[in-house]
């Protein structure tokens, strides 16, 4: 490692990253924690996959909007190598291009049958005056000396080989000409070889990796990879950050860690039931009561738009429906009808804008909606399961809601979807969400492995938990003691003190440096009261003769003179 | 998320790149939470920092090969676009300079001074042989056709007019010729602008941002961006991944994790002792006893290149002196004399070859050896007081050994310096290393911050523990008890079973799918057993009826029939 001095760099993060403290690491530590307990707990296990990926592997996973966020890995070494030949060898087909239109003209010009006017006939004439050469020369030399007839042959046939006779005037006018002409024709080889200069189509030249966008994709290559190493149904749980090259914002980062849990290889409905339980057990582990889970069905979804006879439209009408909340029946059914849904299909859907009361309420709503719809119903049979488990089983703190406006990630998921919120009076999006894909694996050509999961979101989990109040006051607690330096000797000795508490396994310090003077000694009591280190030994001279310990509460400021044992207790 | 079915993608990870099964992550979480654990109650405080850094703050930190093996992140969205326009730029002022060429010959040929060769002086006609057209002209025609004396004036000058004159056959063959000059003039052109095709230059172009090398000059940034919200002396611990474009090697990846612990802020020594302590207090704690932590002072071998006439040779000595263990001590001589260290340095060296014994003994020698260098016996004091303190404070099973062949980093370490290596019988290079470094944050304008810190190799530390078969068996212990799902009714009665295990923190699980045949069942059993869960819960009809568990014990094969206090109590 060779530094170099250089005094002007200001240091910075790239935007949308963040630095994190202590405070701020121990924060999001207990919540992961708590979270990887929970998963744990419940039987899944955990697997880490790495940061990149090949890009084949996340490419074309998330949509041309996800490829765009996708950050990609530039090649190491000379990356350009195989692309310099290229773009030299495309620059001299272009000369070689110009090269060959000169010659060719060069050609037309010597042409003897052209020269050899006074044989020539009409037709032939034409054919010169709307050949290549005959076209510029016309151009150069303005129309009006050519038209298109037998009498003036002579006229325009002696004017090209008077023209071609000044030796050489012609060919400076051409060349002239030419230039813009070699333009269009240099843009036209760039066009066919557009990867060599679009971003789009350069990258996979000079980019192989990519930053892992989400832990869905790289679970389910993982899966794929080691199908004969694992066992199914598996459940495995992955706690990692992801990378998006979003526009930053509040709240939204370029490097965030996603927290997942996801079942493959079971179709079972008791999987749905367990994600419900996995998000009572961990908001209640995490204090934070009251959330509310809510669920939808994809086949709900599908039969409601089978009964209005808008199958097509299913994304305008889920996108619509999802407004409800926010901008009322009245604007919903106005995007509707602007979506093409017929009036009859949304007097039907009449009854889905009332949907009120218990799950079981709504489901028998639900019911009546959807009598007409196979699929529908079997939505609803599946809700109704979960459900029926989850009140037998009961929630500890949170409550589960049947939303049938949500809608999320619609293009994947196949059965149950979830969504969870912050308890009411919490100003939050969506902290949870997942549900059930029917083709996990397909993309890496693994058939028929179903799939459910569910991810938490740690940045907003952070803020719902600072704004509640309800990080324990522990987790943030760093050393407990700090013993003042006074010089060698009463260091040394501290040391030995320090050195027994730590292997009692309490957080222990001694300042480095000694303090000589009462300044420094206040510098050093500065340091313990800034940091939050609630206890302080005084260490000097007297207490060094008489091996005790001047223990300092410093909240209190009451102050104990103990032995060894007396204080290894007092701060056990 | 947009799948497309692609059967044929054979999906992989990246060379140098590791997935991590749950076994994996067991172990290598046992380790980090282990060392986590002591850098806490040594006082030590957790930062993390973002994955990638701006390129500005990582270039130029580690020498040109740690730049060459820093990966880049792609700027996201057009990043050619700027890149576009200058390309394109570049090809036309090529072109266009071709047709300059070309007009300028055309002029050549034009000229009429030129032509007038009746009246032209034997300099002037010369002068025409010399420039670029005459030049041209020789080179068709062949040279016999001219000689540069009077004579042959006239033969020459109508030659060339003659050329001219034969209305294009002279430009036809220039054409041709200028094809090769074009590629000449291309290949100039490039090479005055190649940051347009080289990839050194062009990366800055189109990249911004790159991966973390390693964690000690984002915490040097850390410390200098956030100064003012700092407490020095700073203890800060970091355990993240870094990732290098090396050439991936057995035992060497492309993405690792560091564990690294660093005070700033203070020159105390006591710091080098405490440091000594934590590497003692992590290995004994991760059971691996008889670790050496080798210590050595960049001070001592500045001085013994001062005793011996070469401090310019600092390195080239300490490289030869750290193969003494290989190649031992005359090929370590020739080396050096290879070097152009003299003989009389050479002997001086002597005592130093046989240097053996207690770390006091070693002292003594250096002593004698250094008793000229001032900077030598500050280095030795240094040593002494860390050697002192260790013996009075005494490790727990490590091994303190001064090796004044160690020389790692010296490009950066300016005092202590240490490395560790696992208990002797164990094949491995160091396991951990670090040392001081006097000007750690001078890089981003910080001056005089001394710095000293220690590094734990996360995965030779692993291999070390599963050499040794040192890994606890409980950390790989994942779901303690599977029930059997004998159908809808036996499964739901099981879930409320399991709930209620899991609330009382047992780890269980729920089989999802139904088992309606005896092959199915076994199917299930042996899912608990290639999953090394230690019990079963046998819920059948029977069980149901009678609201009774048989649990099963999978490595005993004994079975018993309890009710769910009995059962909690013993897989509690």
């Amino acid at each position: 490692m060779l530094w170099e001095i250089n005094m002007a760099q200001k240091p910075s993060i790239p935007k949308g990253t963040r630095d994190f403290n202590a405070s701020d690491v121990a924060k999001r530590t207990y919540i992961m924690e708590t979270i990887k307990e929970q998963f744990q707990i419940y039987g899944f296990q955990p697997i880490e996959t790495p940061s990149f990926e090949n890009s084949d592997t996340l490419m074309g996973k998330y949509g041309d909007e996800g490829d765009r966020l996708i950050f990609k890995i530039l090649n190491s070494g000379d990356y350009l190598s195989k692309y310099k030949d290229s773009i030299i060898k495309l620059i001299l087909s272009v000369l070689k291009k110009n090269q060959e239109y000169l010659l060719k003209m060069k050609d037309d010009i010597a042409d003897e049958e052209i020269l050899n006017f006074k044989n020539i006939t009409t037709n032939e004439i034409r054919k010169i005056a709307s050949s290549e050469i005959g076209k510029i020369v016309i151009e150069v030399l303005g129309e009006e000396k050519y038209d298109n007839n037998e009498e003036k042959n002579d006229d325009f046939l002696n004017i090209i080989l008077k023209e071609v006779s000044t030796k050489g005037d012609y060919l400076l006018k051409f060349i002239e000409f030419n230039r813009e002409e070699l333009y269009i024709e240099a843009t036209k080889i760039f066009e066919k070889h557009s990867e060599f200069i679009d971003s789009k189509y350069l990258s996979p030249y000079i980019s192989e990796k990519a930053l892992r966008y989400d832990l869905t994709v790289p679970f389910a290559r993982y899966v794929v990879q080691h199908q004969n190493d694992i066992e199914f149904p598996f459940k495995r749980y992955q706690i990692q950050p992801v990378w998006r090259a979003d526009r930053p914002q509040k709240g939204r980062f370029r490097e965030f860690y996603q927290c997942d849990a996801d079942v493959v290889g079971s179709k079972s409905l008791f999987q749905e039931v367990e994600f419900v339980q996995l998000y009572d057990a961990v908001f209640s582990a995490l204090k934070l009561e009251g959330v509310t889970i809510k669920i939808n069905n994809r086949k709900i979804l599908s039969g409601i738009a089978e009964v209005i006879g808008a199958q097509d439209k299913l994304i305008d009408f889920t996108v619509a429906l999802d407004k409800l909340d926010k901008i009322g029946e009245d604007k919903v059914k106005e995007e509707m009808r602007g979506k093409g849904i017929s009036e009859d299909g949304i007097t039907k859907l009449q009854p889905l804008f009332t949907l009120k009361g218990e799950f079981g309420e709504q489901i028998e709503s639900l019911k009546s909606i959807l009598s007409a719809s196979e699929i529908g119903l079997k939505g609803i049979e599946e809700l109704e399961f979960i459900n029926t488990a989850i009140s037998n089983l009961e929630l500890k703190t949170a409550i589960l809601q049947l939303d049938v406006t949500l809608a999320r990630g619609l293009n994947y998921y196949t059965g149950a979807i979830f969504e969870v919120s912050a308890p009411h009076g919490v100003k939050m999006g969506s902290i949870g969400g997942g549900g059930r894909y029917d083709d996990l694996t397909g993309i890496f050509g693994l058939k028929d492995m179903s799939g459910v999961g569910i991810s938490f979101g740690l940045d907003r989990i952070y803020l719902v938990l600072e704004e509640l109040n309800l990080f324990p006051s522990t987790i943030t607690e760093s050393t407990k003691v700090l013993f003042i330096n006074f010089g060698q000797d009463e260091a040394m000795f501290s040391l030995n003190a320090v050195t027994k508490l730590r292997q009692a396994q309490v957080k222990a310090e001694l300042f480095p440096d000694a303090a000589v003077s009462g300044k420094q000694r206040k510098k050093q009591m500065n340091y313990a009261n800034r940091r939050n280190i609630p206890f302080v030994v005084i260490m000097g001279e007297e207490e060094l003769k008489s091996e005790m310990y001047t223990l300092k509460n410093m909240v209190s400021g009451e102050q104990q003179t103990v032995n060894f044992d007396q204080l290894l207790s007092l701060l056990k």
